[in-house]
């Protein structure tokens, strides 16, 4: 019977523990938790704040006693402090102080990441937050509950912090989004990024891009935020959101290998250079599929499929993580932003020959009534033909996350441009065309690459 | 100069023009169209009895103008009699009996479908209607408009019949639906087409399976439709929408080859046996991908594809057909139903070993407001682990259209069910999981096969 310890309950630890005891239901899974939130889900968080979900409770993928009745022990509110990989034993202390020495016989670290605390003088004041955990979000709510906010700064413009703009805003509070690039969501290409602001301009957010913030400090009962160019604004609350950095004191402190940006460096199998230690999620750099390289790109849906690897692997199966394109998606108010593969910077970074368009096709038949337009962006190889890329920006409603996913399932196996075209996809005037917009946008690229050969 | 010459003016044909010119500019290009109403999408008529689209012409993809201005010459309302293969030219009559001909270098057939007529007595009778065409559409409005008719007989539960029902009651007719088989939308497996029944009869449609319908007959103002079983409802009006059946005859005379069900015999290049003939669409044999060989297919999405190729190979082009999966689907109120690839019966029938499961999951986390339940069927050979079908039945915001299409990505690459969750599909809570319901579909059809195997 093997004993897997894991450290971390976040989607790359729970999800190596369901799969560990799915494939082998003799196992013992002891998952430590640092605090008392197994299995939630961080990417829920701003619901929280807008009150979409009234109860956070309900951002738990699971309840702890789902994990428990999967035969999994939970150790809560548990820190690991120190892994001895020679004597197979990880030290964990409770909030009493207690200590104690867990023996394993596989280990997987699922540690994850911690918010970026950026050199801004004045962020440990009081009513400035950073925003990445459930104790986090506990903390802001609690501030708001006391002290009622009517205005708060956002430090960052990609996926939280907007996700933030949005539900601030429909909380009643007077947002300021300050991004330190040209664009929000810099993930996207500049023009597709510029949809996006003009939709958090519309809904009332106050915009501010090209803004390095310096200072925050106090101003009588306000927090003056000031950047460099001689911004300043007077705000109740700063929230700041700039990035994550990986967890991984307790590896390095055990010998185990680190790579990019102070990540765990993996195998396919997810195993670290220490044996019987495996890695997943957020603490580890991921394989790239497109780029045939490792980057550090900690997403939670890569956290539970690297998760789940590990947990197979642990108990002696033979998975391999496929890699990962970097797909993502995020709602803004009305709009949805994705993105798969590489941009055309990014492809012309490493190596390829790239031609990107933009396109706008209609989601479905534009006779049909609520038809939203699309905006695309295709990024292709000119001298292979290859698929690099695709970005897309339209309504909720018009199925652009599904969409990104077609792109991505093409990806995946290295499709040309041209072979999307191929694809044989479903097609009724409400939902779609007899081509659908991911085909004619690709049909654009290649009209494009003609003319531009 | 080739002058390539295109016999119907539907989905194939204007595509074959399209790509014809847009591959070679110094091509010249004449589509015969017999009636008055080229590149309509007859996919689009539902929505035009709806009134959802008030002016039927708007149904078209493109109206004449941009079709001519894409440099093709249009020969409307001409009636194509006659090929002459070795002569290389097709003869044609207008409305008024002027006959002409005309000389090709090239000719693409896509002469379409006609209704089956079913043998039922009675079917001659006012107010009894085939519907396929714009001519059809035309003269079932006329009457509409002309006698007021409270009630309708739908006599066959497919894509047409259901859209029709749908479009009828929104126009306050009480609707009656005829079907042959024990569940509408037979398509799908049972299970998933119980459930666009139960939204039909939600919707006050009175849904009748198992009816073979024998007799219409005029009882006084009212037509009489009797089924076998002593089935007899007094309505209105009768429409029929029973299949399609190739509209061959002109090829079959110029000594093209026919195959399955009439249809025309074409290579993947789309020609026929008739050197310098390409024939497109709903008149030809379709290559199935996953059965690997012939089927009679025809759906608006193949039509543009096969159109396409055959358009670019006139012209000196290398285009290949990659074959159909048989991706459909279809919105009945606010419900969506999408199928592709094979169902159990039809993977059994062609020699694999199936294993099909049914599977629910909402459409995104269920803590974000508005998730919906989506009910899938996946099927898979035991043996190999190959995906070999999925359906989905869902909310018309649950993104099933397009969650098909993963699906189909997934098996124009031939990858195995448990591959589906190594592809990277886009999360973000109001949209997906981080396992995309397509994924937890896949992972429990997979969890099923260890259990059975």
């Amino acid at each position: 019977m093997t004993h897997l310890v894991i450290i971390g309950g976040s989607d790359a630890g729970i999800s190596a523990g369901l799969r560990a005891r799915e494939i082998d239901p003799t196992s013992r899974v002891t998952i430590i938790v640092a605090d008392r939130f197994p299995n939630y889900s961080v990417c829920g968080i701003p619901y929280y704040f807008s009150r979409e979900v009234p109860d956070y409770h309900n951002l738990a993928h699971r309840t702890a006693d789902d994990i428990t009745a999967k035969g999994i022990d939970l150790l809560l509110a548990h820190t690991a402090q120190h892994i001895d990989p020679a004597a197979k034993t990880v030290s964990a202390v409770d909030e009493a102080g207690q200590q104690r020495t867990i023996p394993y016989d596989k280990l997987v670290i699922g540690t994850g990441a911690d918010a970026i605390k950026p050199a801004i003088s004045g962020i440990d004041l009081e009513g400035v937050f950073l925003l990445r955990t459930m104790p986090d979000t506990l903390a802001i709510d609690a501030y708001m509950a006391a002290r009622q906010p009517q205005s708060v700064a956002i430090i960052g413009g990609g996926y939280i912090g907007l996700e933030m703009a949005e539900a601030l805003t429909e909380r009643g509070l007077q947002v300021t989004l300050l991004e330190r690039s040209a664009t929000v969501l810099k993930t996207l290409d500049a023009e597709l990024g510029a949809l996006v602001q003009a939709e958090l301009t519309r809904r009332g957010v106050a915009v501010h891009p090209r803004i390095d913030v310096t200072q925050i400090a106090r101003d009588g009962e306000a927090l003056r935020v000031r950047g460099a160019d001689g911004f300043s604004r007077a705000v109740d609350m700063v929230l700041v959101s700039v990035g994550v950095t990986p967890q991984t004191d307790l590896a390095a402190a055990a010998g185990i290998e680190l790579g990019l940006r102070g990540a765990i460096k993996v195998n396919p199998q997810m195993a670290t250079n220490q044996p019987g230690i495996y890695a997943a999620g957020d603490c580890i750099e991921t394989w790239h599929r497109l780029l045939n390289e490792y980057t550090y790109l900690p997403l939670g849906s890569t956290a539970h499929k690297q998760g789940r690897v590990a947990g197979e692997n642990a108990v002696g199966g033979a998975a391999t993580f496929a890699g990962t394109l970097g797909t993502q998606v995020v709602k803004i108010f009305d709009l949805v932003a994705a993105r798969t593969g590489l941009r055309d910077d990014e492809a012309q970074a490493a190596g390829f020959d790239p031609l990107s368009i933009t396109f706008a096709a209609t989601d479905h038949k534009i006779y049909y009534p609520g038809a939203h337009e699309l905006a695309f962006r295709i990024t292709g190889d000119r001298a292979s033909g290859r698929l690099l890329g695709a970005q897309i920006v339209g309504h909720k409603h018009g199925a652009v996350a599904k969409r990104i996913d077609i792109y991505a399932a093409a990806l995946y196996h290295g499709m040309t441009v041209s072979g999307v075209s191929d694809l044989d996809l479903s097609y009724t005037p409400p939902l779609g065309s007899p081509w659908d917009a991911v085909q004619m946008a690709a049909q654009a690229w290649e009209a494009a690459a003609r003319v531009t050969a």
